[in-house]
């Protein structure tokens, strides 16, 4: 595999797909409401470690994926983490003013325009996707239910609510890692799959190595965030750092403890390596984003 | 057609089954998390016309839709509704109490969970679609990315945003018509060509007839809201009567005045009809529900 280029420079040229493909993707900043497509493109645009979109780009690499195919996977499901953020962000959810190091939707615009801009990206999710022309309709079907389930109850709002009903009582280890198998791990484990049946079918087999990689990346992304939210700065994060402390949420940090959580994260990144095994060489990319989420300081 | 049911005993058989079917498609208050799904089907339960699942209802018929294809399209389309009633009704958007007769989601439960409510209704929509096993994929692709461009910027979202830029300037008869078109007119127009998809393919010459039936009642719809808004009471509406001249949005009783806004209404409804000519007798649902609309009291 001498030919590939490093991770760092194959992770770059999938940030910019992703850019482009967004920029393309999104209404038109000058066609009406041009209010709202600018607050569109204001929070999605520009900024972001772009975590989604890689996932589905390594993965769609792993299986064939043409162009097109892949990216509309890819901005889907960062359209749908993008406007998660969007309505998390909000007065009567978390109240932050400070988001990717820019002013949050509602502060640079307002509360009205975040909700409309929230519920605008989550259409558009499901628009470009079911625009793809280079997959079959059958398989493209499987992954319009896939990104609709893990958006929905089952998935991501399902953990947001469960995080909202969390506050300031005392979560098992089990009861944590449910809540967050559904808020964030559910997009990440849809976004591997995705990117894999932006390609081909997919055997059952090839299935379930997908969904224990994602499962273990998805988990060791929260015990990180967790560890990152106890010590980092707000400035090194570009969000304010502290907060699931202050506002007294369970943290994996605050059941285990800052070292245990740092080995459960390097446990769950050897879980995900060892995931990948029947793929061999081929799932490089997916292994070095197994490394990156675990190793990442922001 | 002696053996059909006069207009009011299939329409309650409609509703009864959508009400059936969305109870099948939401999902079980007992599970967890209970309290989203307690308020997701306490807002989209036990109210409501119905007007999108009669529209769909009434297309599928007239296209012979399988029942579980076109129950599928009445509670997408009922679904995005619903999620946007509920976020419509929080109070950085109309800030409203009152709806179908009873307290807003917001009102009931608390803001957080009505911004999850919407958000977890409209997954919902695009999973209980996706999920249509007697459609033919590519045909369920094109139905999905119909929905979506109707909830979206294209339509809804697009709509509620030119509307929040309005108040308290005035808009021409075209612009307020353009606006509605999006508001209102994007999701009754994808009801009918749902319920039509749900049943079989169409032809160019028929997805125009209905375009054309669906464009004179969204807008017929639109105008008789506005009749209704500045004559009926709240306890016949079931929602604050009197809110967007309070508000000083502009209506069509506000830029035509009353008389010509009840001919303007009058007149869309023979459109409506003229427009299902080619169908002939089979159109005898979409014909009277264009009626309905037109004759409404709430």
């Amino acid at each position: 595999m001498s030919a590939q280029p490093d991770f760092r420079t194959w992770m770059e040229g999938v940030q910019a797909r992703t850019e482009d493909a967004l920029g393309r993707f999104l209404p038109d900043a000058a066609s009406v409401p041009a209010k709202l497509h600018e607050a569109m493109r204001y929070t999605t645009l520009g900024g972001g470690k772009r975590v989604r979109p890689l996932l589905a780009y390594a993965a769609g690499e792993l299986f064939g994926a043409l162009d097109d195919a892949v990216a509309r996977a890819a901005c889907a499901v960062e359209m749908i983490h993008v406007y998660s953020l969007v309505h998390d962000d909000m007065p009567c959810m978390d109240d932050d003013a400070l988001r990717r190091g820019k002013p949050t939707v509602h502060v640079a615009y307002d509360e009205a325009t975040a909700l409309l801009v929230g519920d605008a990206l989550q259409a558009q999710a499901f628009e470009v996707l079911a625009g793809s022309e280079e997959v079959a309709p059958a398989r493209l079907v499987q992954m319009l239910r896939l990104l609709a389930e893990a958006a929905g109850t089952k998935g991501m709002c399902g953990g947001q609510a469960i995080d909202l009903d969390s506050v300031g009582i005392s979560l098992s280890l089990e009861e944590l890692e449910r809540m967050h198998q559904l808020k964030t791990g559910a997009m990440l484990r849809v976004s591997v799959l995705l990117g894999a049946l932006a390609g081909r079918e997919l055997s059952a087999p090839e299935l379930q190595a997908l969904k224990d990689y994602a499962r273990a990346i998805g988990l060791a992304f929260q015990v990180v965030d967790d560890v990152l939210d106890a010590t980092a700065d707000s400035a090194t994060l570009g969000k304010t750092a502290g907060k699931d402390a202050a506002a007294n949420k369970p943290t994996y940090v605050s059941i285990l403890g800052l070292a245990p959580s740092k080995a459960l994260a390097e446990q769950l990144r050897q879980q995900a390596h060892q995931a990948l095994a029947p793929f061999g060489e081929q799932a490089l990319r997916l292994r070095e984003l197994a490394d990156l989420i675990v190793q990442r300081k922001a």
